[in-house]
């Protein structure tokens, strides 16, 4: 069993970096906060006997040593980037829960076979960069490179700048590793474990996602002046597909959500009719086929609700990925650990998209997961109990040392 | 006549202080691009033989002296602040149309008897501080001075320690100064006189306008795993509000104009479920019972279509004026000038707010106004032409010097 005490203490220590507003996390991709978890991180890495690895992704790989200098290590990790007004936990829990299981098996003298790696991977929330997932999908071949160091943050800052920046780019050449599996523990995120009265989640499958950037295009005018039929007002543009978007969704019922969480007007003046409106929607299914009909549907009649009002109508798909399933060995590894210790657990679909759901296509993997208060994440308020972390991170570890063979 | 050339001349040359990003300017109030602006008017006041005086608004008197020391003053004039992205004329053509008299009647060495005060009021826009108008508002007596020293910007930052920052908070006490008349130039940023072909629009009335600052609060939380019935989208009733405005402003047409043109989300992260959204709305009309009748609807809609979907509703205004009748005499001046000189003209209702719309309270007062292409304004693309300029500074001109006497 992992030391609970020894996980929730390290989990408030590193909450101490990048503090929010309202007893959560500012810790976004790629700042000095980012840069000060990680190194935090790093130290207690090297106290406890790890090799750290840095890739030019930013992605951290720290090595234990196995016992068969041949076998390929088994990955555990998330990520430590958060929300703007993120929570505790969100990614935290799962590096280092990691790191957690590192320290047990040094304390119980256990050697694995396989070495083992704890991953702490760059960029996961996507807010400052889209899309979500972004160092571990460049890990994964999904996206280029180059294209990733490219992406801007709201004030026109270069992904690669400010990476370079924060003095995080390793030399390490990013995709280089194979993996023998990849465990990731996260909090779900969402309301059923805590419903359902159950200590830990048996991810089997995820939601796939479409990021939908739309830019809806009017007229800058006077909003005094103008006559009500002259007006070509972005605003309304952006109503109307926000109207749409919970529509869609709710025809969709059950298995699909969406909404937009980011929307800006310009030049956003109390007195000038918005010219032009920028968006992001966000569509998931557990279905693929139902994420496809929820994104024609939106096309198919955005523009339309647009035009009636003589504003113009754009989109670009800016982020996403098709519904993962993972591999069914992991998987059981995950379910028989949580069975051999008497955890209460459920097979569950994640909601949130994962660096698993990435990884997933280049080793064999699975996630665990535990409970949150209230289903509440995204938001600085998001709470677990020490109970729930160590479940999952017993769990975790039961899985890894099963797959990484003593 | 007034010398047209040279009006043009000084208003291209302001208007390289504060360049736009599309031809027009982003000259904000109480930024260091305003004190430009200012300095480059008092540099010309100077050279026109004005002494300037200064107040503790921010509001700039340049002076001519009259030939009876007994007689009050003629003011004229508007604001050098600009939108953030504004056009070249709104505000400006009037403070340097106001030069331009002076310009010219140094030029033909006639005197009046009472003296002519150039103004520049401060904060006109409203965009970086509301309410709009807020110095000529102070200097009227509609606001308190120290209220409107406390209002705070984006950034947090106050308008009092702006101005102080800027360097033009001067000793002389707001609002000492009485006025024999107020005469105030501008575009006329609606499309009636164009479509008209008038050259002059002799303003009669105002529009009365209600700046209502709404604040939805929902919950944040993830966009992903948060079910459907569980959200709290304080987005959605940004976007239900948006199409309220609209239809409560089309259901009192004609006269009636309702729009919402600052808008922003929190914490604005593609994946999170809005938690709040701040915006303003912007109901106007020339008939207060309308006005009054708009504002009441949407207060007792707005909440409502909130609790339909769960999420809260509080609103403040922050912005306020009733519909202006400018004084009989001064309009009379107005129209008997544009007679006297040729021009065609017509009768209009001014559909933005003014600072001649406060000055109203306090001093007999009338306004003039020039077609402006396409009737627009609040966009960088604003335009009009040398000879509009011309003749709305000729018949201000002729007013002003009526009731100056000479
Ligand atoms: N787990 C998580 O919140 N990841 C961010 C990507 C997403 O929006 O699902
Ligand atoms: N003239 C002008 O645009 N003034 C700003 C105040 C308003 O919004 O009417």
């Amino acid at each position: 069993k992992i030391d609970g005490d020894r996980l929730w203490d390290s989990l408030m220590e590193m909450a101490k970096i990048g503090p929010g507003v309202a007893g959560g996390n500012n810790r976004q991709t790629l700042t000095d906060e980012d840069a000060e978890g990680r190194a935090l991180f790093q130290s207690w890495c090297e106290a406890a006997g790890l090799s750290m690895g840095l890739d030019t992704m930013g992605n951290m790989f720290a090595r234990r040593e196995g016992t068969d200098p041949d076998a390929l290590p088994v990955y555990v990790g998330s990520h430590l980037d958060t929300q703007p007004t993120g929570g505790k936990y969100d990614g935290v829990l799962g590096v280092l829960g990691g790191l957690e299981i590192i320290r047990t098996l040094n304390d119980l003298g256990i050697k694995t076979k396989h070495p083992i790696v704890v991953t702490n991977w760059t960029n996961e929330e996507g807010t400052r960069y889209a899309p979500a997932m972004l160092a571990s999908g460049v890990f994964a071949g999904v996206h280029d490179q180059q294209w990733a160091y490219d992406r801007v943050d709201a004030d026109g800052k270069k992904f690669g700048d400010e990476l370079d920046r924060i003095g995080w780019k390793g030399d390490e050449p990013v995709g280089n590793r194979k993996m023998h599996a990849f465990f990731e523990l996260h909090i779900e995120q969402g309301p059923i474990l805590e419903a359902e009265g159950k200590d830990i989640g048996v991810v089997t499958h995820g939601q796939g996602l479409r990021w939908i950037e739309c830019t809806v295009t009017g007229k800058e005018s006077h909003t005094g002046s103008t006559p009500m039929h002259m007006r070509k007002n972005a605003g309304r543009g952006l109503a109307r597909i926000t109207e749409l978007v919970h529509e869609i969704a709710m025809k969709n019922q059950p298995n699909a959500v969406g909404a937009i969480g980011q929307a800006n007007v310009y030049p956003n003046s109390r007195n000038i009719i918005p010219g032009k409106a920028v968006f992001t929607i966000d569509f998931r299914s557990p279905d693929l086929d139902k994420l496809e009909g929820m994104v024609a549907e939106l096309l198919e009649k955005a523009p339309a609700l647009c035009e009636e009002i003589e504003v113009g109508f754009a989109s670009e798909i800016v982020g996403q990925f098709n519904p993962p399933a993972f591999d069914e060995t992991c998987v059981k590894a995950v379910r028989d650990a949580a069975e051999r210790l008497g955890y209460s657990h459920m097979d569950i679909v994640s909601g949130a998209g994962h660096d698993a759901c990435w990884i997933n296509d280049v080793a064999p993997t699975a996630m665990v997961m535990c409970p949150c208060v209230d289903g509440l994440s995204h938001n600085e308020a998001e709470e677990i109990s020490k109970d729930w972390a160590t479940a999952g991170a017993d769990v975790l570890m039961h899985a890894v040392v099963e797959t990484a063979e003593i």
